[in-house]
């Protein structure tokens, strides 16, 4: 199979959901080959805790599969764990395991050994407490690919919502709507979306800060002062852009229709709209990095690790949109 | 009919398609009497440029009527126009007239004529224009009712959001969270919710002002250091509050099943979701005047003044609305 590729896929948090997620996804055959980067016992013993029957595979560098694996199987590049872990229980001993299924997903990426990474939760708080300073999987995989500024994206099935500012205080958020900080986001928005989505011209809607997209002055001036002219210096450029628009009425299907995306200000204006719509089936996507990551919406969940009374819709979304982004890359 | 009650209707600017509305609306007939609070003459002029065959019967205060008018009829309280209108043109001579018509439906509420009041768009630009200081309907119905604290209230099938700031510049939007405002318009909420739609322990979601609720103070300190104490000590007056939840994660059916509203910290927190899933059938509900008002969730669009192109949805629900608030409130 010639148009096969290969994918790392990370379970993040081993108490966590994750690897339940990659196990009951492993029942159906995928689209191409997905590499699961964790540790093999953890994987058996939580298929076994799932009464799941799924044979694993172990792969490596020396020997990468070159199809899918079958259906009810699973390819495992076996990284050691800390310590065994308890479904459920948050170990500090297991937080340098999981940066390390992180570090050899993501360099295997920038090697060529994989066409993208899709990534299950992990937990911020267990990580800095083994004393690891960590703020993330983006900001990881931004620093092991020197990458100065990436780009949060969410999609769901028709609409895709990304991010000026993300994780900010809210009083924080006018200060740091700058010209150079929209320049960046915006460039980076398009060329992926052009790079990464194989859209040739994308067609962007970008929302105003203030309500009413500041109603011309009277609710706020940073439109006039900062958002107008930089979108118009970026048309001037050949990005298509249209907005400033008021928040609440551009998620409406007069605006949605024909858009490729919409550039949100900050964190509350964009998502709330998105995750009602995609409720279950959203990816989160960087862009910006020099490899394709996406990853599920969803936290670790640890109340209901080994359980299987889970829902795999996200991870299956970021599965597929990483296969289609791919796709679009290696398109000639 | 003893069940039957009399609203007032503004059609608001006459040279926008309120009249339109309110005549396409009269073609069937209402539960209620509904009286159209308008000139007769500007209403005679639209129907005919309509082509819509609307008999026009006055009324006022010497002949209330006492049941609603049949399909193809409208009761007219005649409000004299100040000059003739031209359909999709503004003119400064109306804007003591559309003044006058909120005057007379407002205090008509008040000495107890109408059980409601609904009103269609008005054109504040004009307004201020001739001259006249007004910032919008809300605030012109709080002074008439002499009403210190109003809370606006956007509500489609199976979804109400109520917002503590509303026209604010989004930088001045943390420091207006304040326990005082956060306290006052809960209360409303809380007071209106069972009093005006007859639910006897309402139960609301109450959203974070920043992304994640904060995070535990990652993300910012208005939830630890304002929000979680006012709603703790609100609950210890017997309302029931749940939150501060993040607002991405809150309008998911998990959420939302059990609830009776969602109080947003802001404008564009809260609206984006409200008007997605309502687009075209949005109703706007003032809380905290002593006075049941519901308005429609659009502008003027005076470009299809006279056209006939237009969606009545959100009208409709407008009095649906006020409608049932009135009867809730007339609940033994």
């Amino acid at each position: 199979m010639s148009d096969c590729l290969r994918f790392a896929l990370t379970p993040g948090e081993p108490a966590g959901i994750g690897p339940d997620l990659c196990l009951l996804l492993a029942r159906k055959r995928q689209a191409h080959a997905l590499i699961c980067v964790a540790s093999t016992a953890l994987m058996k013993e939580r298929a076994k805790e799932l009464e799941l029957d799924i044979r694993l595979i172990e792969t490596g560098p020396d020997n990468w599969p070159k199809q899918p694996a079958p259906a009810n199987s699973l390819y495992v590049w076996d990284t050691p764990l800390g310590t065994p872990v308890e479904t459920g229980h948050l170990d500090q001993a297991n937080a340098a395991y999981v940066l390390q299924t992180l570090t050899r997903a993501g360099q295997g990426c920038l090697d060529g050994n994989f066409a993208g990474l899709i990534t299950a939760p992990v937990h911020k708080g267990i990580i800095n407490e083994a004393g690891i300073a960590f703020s993330g999987h983006t900001e990881f995989l931004a620093e092991l690919t020197h990458t100065e500024q990436v780009v949060m994206m969410l999609a769901t099935r028709g609409l895709r919502v990304a991010l000026v500012t993300t994780h900010l205080p809210l009083k924080d958020v006018a200060d740091a709507i700058t010209t150079e900080r929209l320049q960046r986001v915006t460039r980076i928005l398009h060329a992926d979306l052009r790079d990464k989505f194989g859209i040739a011209v994308p067609r962007i809607l970008v929302c105003g800060l203030n309500p009413h997209a500041g109603e011309g002055g009277h609710l706020g001036r940073e439109e006039i002062e900062v958002i107008e002219p930089t979108l118009q210096q970026l048309r001037e450029e050949g990005l298509n852009l249209i907005g400033p628009l008021p928040a609440d009425t551009l998620f409406t299907p007069k605006h949605l229709e024909h858009c490729d995306a919409v550039l949100a200000m900050y964190h509350d204006q964009g998502l709330p709209v998105l995750k009602y719509k995609g409720f279950g089936a959203a990816v989160n996507v960087t862009l910006g990095l020099p490899i394709i990551r996406t990853s599920v919406d969803h936290g670790t969940a640890l109340d209901l690790a080994g359980t299987g009374k889970i829902d795999c819709g996200s991870l299956q979304v970021a599965l597929e949109t990483a296969y289609e982004m791919a796709q679009s890359c290696n398109r000639p």
